[in-house]
């Protein structure tokens, strides 16, 4: 299967914080935001593997930043990282500010989904080639976090995870 | 007021259809397209202006293909021209097929929108100055919609829209 | 097939505006005013042609008039022409001032769908007969918007178009 | 204060039922008709009153017939009978037949409603004069209800519950 | 079929207020309370009777008290009585303080639910057995309400109504 | 500050799954499933601090099970551990056979909640002391998913996260 770039999957979803969507302190409602940005994940998933894909895990949301009412908000998805059937997906998002136009960092995230065939069994996907430094590293993290996983959930012996070893000895 | 291109306030709001949004026929239901494009042509009139900015009406939308459960939609708006204190908003909306990849033209739109300052009155909009031959072709054709417009709001008379007199002469 | 009058296929859906249902400025979103006449254009369209009907095209959405939380808002819809398959639906929205009762128009919108048989195509529709002076003035205005429309797309020349013509000479 | 008719408070919310507002058996979910009736009630309430109204209670709802996807409901509300603050609303739900066009009674429901002042304390309202015969019966019958609420609610004596002892004797 | 217990079918949907959850006054609008006690409602009655069940009828509902945006509300429901194939469900409404973590008593509500077959037709389902007090007198009024509501309706002549009878004379 | 219990935390959120809260394989949508749980989480906050909660970050869930549509679903969840200002909150969501009525784990999933005072600035939550075999193992991994996500985060060096230290050595 031929590689692919993370720029091939990337998704924008830009939209607006309407009342109907806000915590009772006037921000986005933290549900709300996790399901935009499973939405975007989603369709990067799909872009990737051009599979029908389902959300496997949400490994990691930092809320760093509320977002009030009446926000523009931009989530951007890219895959970071591919493990034979899995994807890791990388998810930022961004609030603008209206007079200056700037945006700010808001928060992000990483999910990870599965792609499955037409039976629902886990099918393998194209190969990821990242290509920006920020790429790079996300690339590489993202094999830290899959061992940190393995291992947290008893499918890898703390001392085979070489990747995770070395950052702690 | 410094010119603006159309490119400063594209905005792309890419998302799946999912059974929530569907009609009885198991397409997009209608109001919930239009209540989209309502939303990112409110951000392009926003990113263009700076300002709070209210809908001020729908001019066109053509809804030319059924936009099936599960499909990705992407909404991209953009300003296609300026009036004063108001602007024109053209929207295209494409679905893409899963497999191949493949984005295809589903609908258009054009709405207007006209930036109000703190006190709700209608403020100026910097002048827009379109670049590629499609954003001239819709510059242009926005001011015959513009006169149109004018005249069967009995706001103009038919003889002093000089573009629309050409077109039926 | 039968003429059918305007009044047979009239749709009321009086009701309020929640929270939920407004923008930052705390009036109706306009997008939800949108789907809200959709929906009633449908059902007006179905009345008339005791058939499944899609969403052709919104021909013109004017916003007049805010329409601020908690108000009573009453969407009406009516056949205004049929040409063939499709159908001109002309909707008046209504707000209603609680302490006097007194409702005010906000806003009006023309819609236009087209009804289909069992396979998905576009099958004749009854005729229509105005009768009040308003639903006559609406009927002769649809045969210009009709044309403009042929025109802009396009699907009509200029000169062909003897109602939008006579406008213009 | 003078009287009202049923008539004046008459509020008619026709609607569509689509994917989203439907139960796992493919019928309108009870939940969302309970919440049209009660913006419809809310509606009634108001205009009989011309104040602000809170629901009191919710004293009856029949669901006689399921209300398939796509199908066109119509809910209409009326005031029945009036107790110095508060309101009975008298709710009548319709379905219509696509094809023949015919309207057939598919639920109703009985909510009470109390007009409020400024201060949010309970305040007069208008007195109702039925004039068909089934407003009539309605009226007759909202007297027995509210003296059963009050008997059931340990507020009246059984004894003193005039219509209701007769009866049961 | 052996007896349960109402304990077996208590449901519990604890969950907040958020502001497109809100009526116009910022309380949670009585519609999205009745919705939410439906589904905790037919969720019990699933329990008791292992059965697809549906909404029969809502017997009363009095909203006591308002519920403000921001609040923590719990619905709790259990099966208070049944008869034969339906069975008649008991909600009580909790809000909580969040200083002092207090329960108060805002509303109360009764449903009634049916259990039916594969074809839809009514099925018997498991007799109840009231033990704690509170659960048995709720259980002894089910029997004059249900009594109440076959007189109402025309199905039971008033002195066949022991239990009612009873209390008025 | 007086230490409480994981079960004076515990929340419990039972609802169904409704079509309009499905993706299109017909499974509760991944983002739905994402908000329930917020929601349930920061009630849990709440009860545990008696005070207004954000959500700080989302760590860790596990979508092992799709959740048809019409399953009836429980979120449960506790405060698994304490520090200073914030808490760990872990949830178990369960989906339950209507014949059988037995309970399967669906998802788990683990949020973390600050405290905040009326300036919105963080303040101290009360100590936690677990009690179940469950509730204690879940304490203690807590601190080393806490020195995980500060190592990770730049904000401890590796060599200082002696829990995790332990486990790689």
């Amino acid at each position: 299967m031929q590689a692919k770039y993370p720029s091939d999957s990337l998704t924008t979803l830009t939209d607006l914080v309407l009342p109907g969507e806000t915590n009772p302190l006037n921000n986005l409602f933290g549900g709300e935001l996790l399901a935009r940005m499973d939405r975007a994940a989603s369709i990067t998933a799909r872009r990737h593997s051009r599979r029908v894909c389902v959300t496997a895990s949400v490994n990691h949301v930092a809320f760093n930043r509320a977002i009030p009412l009446g926000s523009v908000v931009t989530v951007e998805s890219k895959v970071s990282r591919t493990f034979n059937t899995s994807m890791e997906i990388f998810i930022d998002v961004w609030i603008e500010d209206r007079e200056s136009g700037i945006k700010n960092k808001a928060n992000e995230a990483i999910y990870t989904f599965v792609a499955v065939d037409e039976t629902g069994r886990p099918i393998q996907v194209p190969p990821i080639e990242p290509q920006t430094p920020l790429e790079k590293e996300r690339y590489d993290a993202a094999l830290r976090r899959k061992q940190l996983s393995l291992v947290l959930a008893g499918k890898m012996k703390p001392n085979e995870a070489t990747e995770l070893k070395a950052l702690f000895s």
